[in-house]
């Protein structure tokens, strides 16, 4: 047991170490031509600006917040939660730094490889990708275990496991949400703000194509695809893990007490368990590659295959060795935890692909107009929400039934434990993306950028299992958060109950809070989009010679670089500050108001992101299906409708979708973390 | 009491004689030229035809479902839910056709009426719209009150109030909605698949213009109007009446006990007030006349505001006799009820009206495409849940605090009291709309047509207050209605908590019904209109002279509505049963799973409803704000993109959105209804 608890943060630190190798393996990359580096380094630059800014407006949030709970916790032994969400706060910010530093460096290396053939570029995207998923879990798993040794062997000796260790760990995740939430609506915000401007004024107005180095929107536009989804999606997927883990270590207590157990071991099983996913995720890495003339989309799917494998292979004696007590129920959760990701994954990816039925229905709608591809596309939203709740609901009723309220946070973990590598591949996507973009912009041989596009598109699958796996465990681990929150805050069944009207106020205003999020976070796009409308336009107008494409005449690309920024650091305050806020207030009004806030925000939060991410994701492809030649292909009113759908979907799957996910699991650690002091 | 008991039929019986009142002076004026007469017959033959096969469906399900209510209750006590089932969707059945079949008398007779001027074009319109709103609270209150004295004094005497007489009345409540929920489905799909059919291929692919005799579909549109906003609208509204006081009834006796009165008092209590809500209303309308050139609207806000300040003044005098011990607090709920609606609104208003700044900002958007328009109006439907939301749950904990779950409901019942004169506003509105067609279509000079124009626009404000109440009422009732289910299972208090995961599987699978039934409802408009589209083209292109317009040639009419009737009574079935089948499945399997359902599809729906209803209303607003001049007005590029917005929201606002409101209780009702058999 002990040297377990010495060894789970070796295994972050082995992550850490993995990473640091992978990263030498990019910098080891040529970097390419003279024209492609200087745009690489304005791409990099801008995304370390960006960071750079995002993180002092965030760093001033972080002592407040930390120097409020320490205050507030004063005398209640609790204290330490102050410095545990530091702690988790500066975990997240390292990850995503260093993924995004590695990320803007692997970009122009994977165009310089594909310029001789397939396989080595993909080996140098997926490296790229590797440090980012690295990053993650290994900090993750190093900051959470290493508090927690920290507080156990040194700070808190002898304190009370549930009312004081972990209650003060749990600071960790809510550092990591805050950052994660700014992190995922600042980015969403920047890269379609840049986007939308990019292509309206770009390819719409002046009709020049896609990453034309004239368009002075289009490095913000690359960038974007980094700050967005990179280092956006990796913030995302720490303070999922995170809170996966912490939401199961809290439920262990009580779960080993009734089966009359050590509790300490139960508690440490989520983050043995993440350990070990680690391992899993590493050699998972390995089973990628891919030779030429083979499908790289096959080496992607072997390798998140083989770790899922491997893990599932580990976690039966890793959970014989802590809970041998109730080694059966518990595997079956973790089991039934990954099926249902992977289910879901599936319903996301039949819903959003381009070779199925739903998709081609929308680009089948678009032959009347946009408003019936905007109709379809909706409606095909609403109705994916379908089987992934029922199966949602189904994991829920499982885990519990199997083991409480820890099988459900358990069935969380299991859909999470291999995040390493699907987080690799999630980030490889960007990083194929931008390779493109630099091929393209450093006018590379036109068959370079066909072997990027390859590239980012086999992701797509992958990519969208990935979501799929996201959007179930946000929906686990908020309700394991949920239902920690409800044991720390001892808030009692009967005023829980649905008869309470109290409760019942709280379950519609919860609701309401992820419908009043998304707008605020879909008129930020707009608004963003439209100050780089304006900029573009202006330099088209005002640079002699720069839509002529003269030579010499260069666009002003840090200028749209700096309005994308400022627009969305301002533009995350609000939704931000709101996720925080009102459960504070909610919970200082009544718990029990604030318990049923929390489960209204769950539905409506888990539906909405749901529904936006597939109604985006098929407008998406319905856009991609006609440009691949049907009802007339590129440039036919089918197209003009379907390029309508995806600019709505726009906003919709990259900001605030995948918002929802990190703002309802932030509002039930909010809870957890404020519950000993609305007891 | 036993006077009261006997008079409460009577003001229903009232309320029949001022319709059928009303409905003799419509019938007593003139309905103009032939042209117009043969106009208004091809509208009304096609409207009473779709209620004549409607019915004919509906005869069957109503039947069956009595049948199995009987069986099922067989040896209970409880058979007699079958009669009250059945009689409780004759009801519904009855006011439909009763207020459609004077509706498509008085349109033409307001035109005409209009050709003179406008003071008695108001005046027949409005009387057309009473006849719908006195037969709905006429029949209600008649329907009800005298089951329940069938009951109490022939069928079930001595019978337990609450157990048996209470459980055996909810099956008018089921019938109702049953009814209202078809109706509004089918009358949805009927009314927008026929507008968009005739808006695409006349206006924008043959640039005819609206309401033009040679479009094909221009009958069935107009036909729409009515089958969809004045008999979906009335059996949507007869529902909520009805739910709103069976859901205060069955509360009524848990509350009476708690104060040691004597239950028959409380339980009659909601029955009473709803009888002189009609003499409210009726006095209401005495308020509604005009002088030429001052402005409608003034008259209609006469009526609705006097019957208001009207029943605030009898209800205290009839709480004060039928239940003394809770005067004080009793009037509070039923005066804050009426506020919340009130509010909710004005709300609506402000969010939708196009003198507004977020409508005129959705118009804003159109100049830079329809992408942002869509982005901007679904943006202003999610934000606009905020507000109604947070006074939707103010009004429950109000009401909770004083006088516990009663309280819910009769707060609920204030904002219903005078729906008598709400409805015969919210009528009036699409017989405004009818005349202003059939002026167009018998090619009466154009100042009668800017007449019902400006009809038409008055009613819009009113409307909108009016769609405030309807939703807020739902939530209401449909919390009175789930709150009286889970007193007639018994479901326990700790079975309901939130901390119970199967509560929680259910709340997450509830909130997703309201979704996926959007989404088969918007999905039906969709096809039926591709259908009407296929058969106007082939009209146009297959009839020689029709599109010039040469003398003799007319356009196929009958064929266009018998498309309309056809795709909407086919399309109902599947989402009317869904939401009958759904709660029974679900009681079946757990009660305290099906408690948690109620309250999911409870909190997404009522936000569902509110966003598609202002969502719509924004768009259709922003248009006729461009129209009305600005950003180039019609024919413009941003006009172009506001059309978009309208065709989008045409399918959210006038078929989904009001359906979902019926969905909600519908789902409680039928809980309700089969409590005993999962007790």
């Amino acid at each position: 047991m002990d040297t377990l608890l010495y060894l789970t943060p070796a295994f972050g630190a082995v992550a850490l170490l993995f990473a640091l190798n992978r990263a030498r393996f990019v910098g080891r990359q040529e970097a390419g031509t003279d024209r492609m580096v200087e745009i690489a380094a304005a791409i990099r630059e801008g995304a370390m600006a960006f960071l750079r800014r995002e993180y002092s407006v965030l760093a001033v949030f972080a002592v407040v917040v930390a120097v409020l709970l320490y205050v507030a916790n004063l005398g209640g032994g609790t204290e330490l939660v102050g410095l545990s969400f530091l702690i988790g706060a500066l975990c997240s910010a390292v990850a995503g730094w260093f993924g995004m530093r590695v990320a803007t460096a692997a970009n122009v290396r994977t165009a310089n490889a594909a310029r001789a053939s397939i396989a080595p570029a993909l080996r140098v995207a997926f490296a790229g990708g590797s440090v980012m998923g690295m990053s993650v879990v290994g900090l993750g798993v190093l900051g959470l275990s290493g508090l927690f040794l920290l507080y156990t062997r040194v700070l808190l000796v002898g304190g009370d496991l549930q009312g004081q260790i972990l209650q003060v760990l749990s600071g960790f995740s809510l550092g990591a949400s805050s950052i994660a939430l700014f992190a995922r609506v600042g980015g969403g915000i920047y890269t379609k703000s840049a986007d939308v401007g990019a292509d309206l004024v770009g390819k719409v107005e002046a009709g020049i194509p896609e990453d034309d180095p004239r368009n002075p929107a289009v490095i913000a536009d690359n960038v974007g695809d980094n700050v967005g989804d990179v280092c956006g999606m990796g913030a995302d997927l720490f303070e999922s893990y995170v809170g996966a883990i912490i939401g199961g270590m809290v439920l262990g207590v009580a779960y080993a007490q009734s089966l009359e157990a050590d509790p300490l071991r139960y508690v440490m099983l989520p983050m043995v368990l993440a350990a070990f996913g680690i391992a899993a995720s590493i050699l998972g890495t390995f089973l990628v590659r891919t030779r030429e003339g083979a499908n790289p989309q096959t080496a992607l799917n072997m390798g998140t295959l083989g770790a899922g494998v491997l893990m599932l292979a580990i976690a039966w004696p890793v959970i014989g060795m802590l809970a041998p007590e109730a080694q059966g129920v518990l595997y079956g959760c973790l089991v039934a935890g990954l099926v249902v990701g992977a289910a879901i994954g599936l319903i996301t990816e039949y819903y959003t692909s381009d070779e199925r039925k739903p998709a081609q229905a929308v680009a089948d709608a678009s032959n009347t107009g946009s408003a019936t591809n905007i109709i379809a596309g909706l409606a095909l939203g609403m109705r994916s929400t379908a089987l992934p709740l029922l199966l949602i609901a189904g994991a829920i009723a499982l885990g519990y039934e199997l083991a409480g309220l820890y099988g459900i946070a358990l069935a969380g973990l299991g859909m999470l434990a291999t995040v390493g590598i699907q987080l690799a591949v999630d980030a490889y996507g960007p990083i194929a993306d931008n390779a493109g973009g630099i091929a393209e912009m450093s006018e590379l041989p036109p068959e370079v950028r066909q072997r990027t596009d390859k590239l980012d598109a086999v992701g797509n699958t992958t990519a969208a299992i990935g979501k799929g796996f996201a959007i179930g465990s946000a929906a686990l681990a908020a309700m394991a958060l949920m239902s920690a929150f409800q044991q720390q805050a001892g808030v009692g069944a009967l005023g829980l109950s649905l008869g309470n009207p109290v409760v019942l106020s709280g379950l519609l205003i919860g609701g309401m809070v992820p419908f009043l999020f998304s707008s605020i976070a879909m008129q930020a796009v707009g608004e963003a989009a439209f100050d780089m409308i304006k900029e573009v336009r202006r330099q088209f107008r005002e640079i002699p010679g720069l839509l002529e494409g003269e030579p010499g005449v260069k666009a002003d690309n840090a200028r749209c670089v700096d309005i994308a920024t400022a627009a969305a650091l301002r533009r995350m305050v609000a939704p931000g500050l709101m996720a925080v806020l009102i459960p504070v207030i909610a919970g200082f009004l009544d718990k029990n108001f604030l318990a049923g806030l929390l489960a209204g925000a769950l539905v409506s939060g888990v539906l909405l992101a749901i529904f936006m991410a597939n109604a985006g994701g098929a407008w998406d492809n319905a856009k991609k299906y006609i440009e691949g030649g049907q009802h007339g292909g590129k440039g036919s009113e089918a197209h003009k409708a379907a390029v309508v759908g995806d600019t709505v979907g726009d906003p919709f799957k990259d900001t605030a979708g995948p918002a929802i996910n990190i703002l309802i699991k932030l509002m039930s650690v909010v809870a957890l973390v404020i519950a000993p002091l609305i007891r």
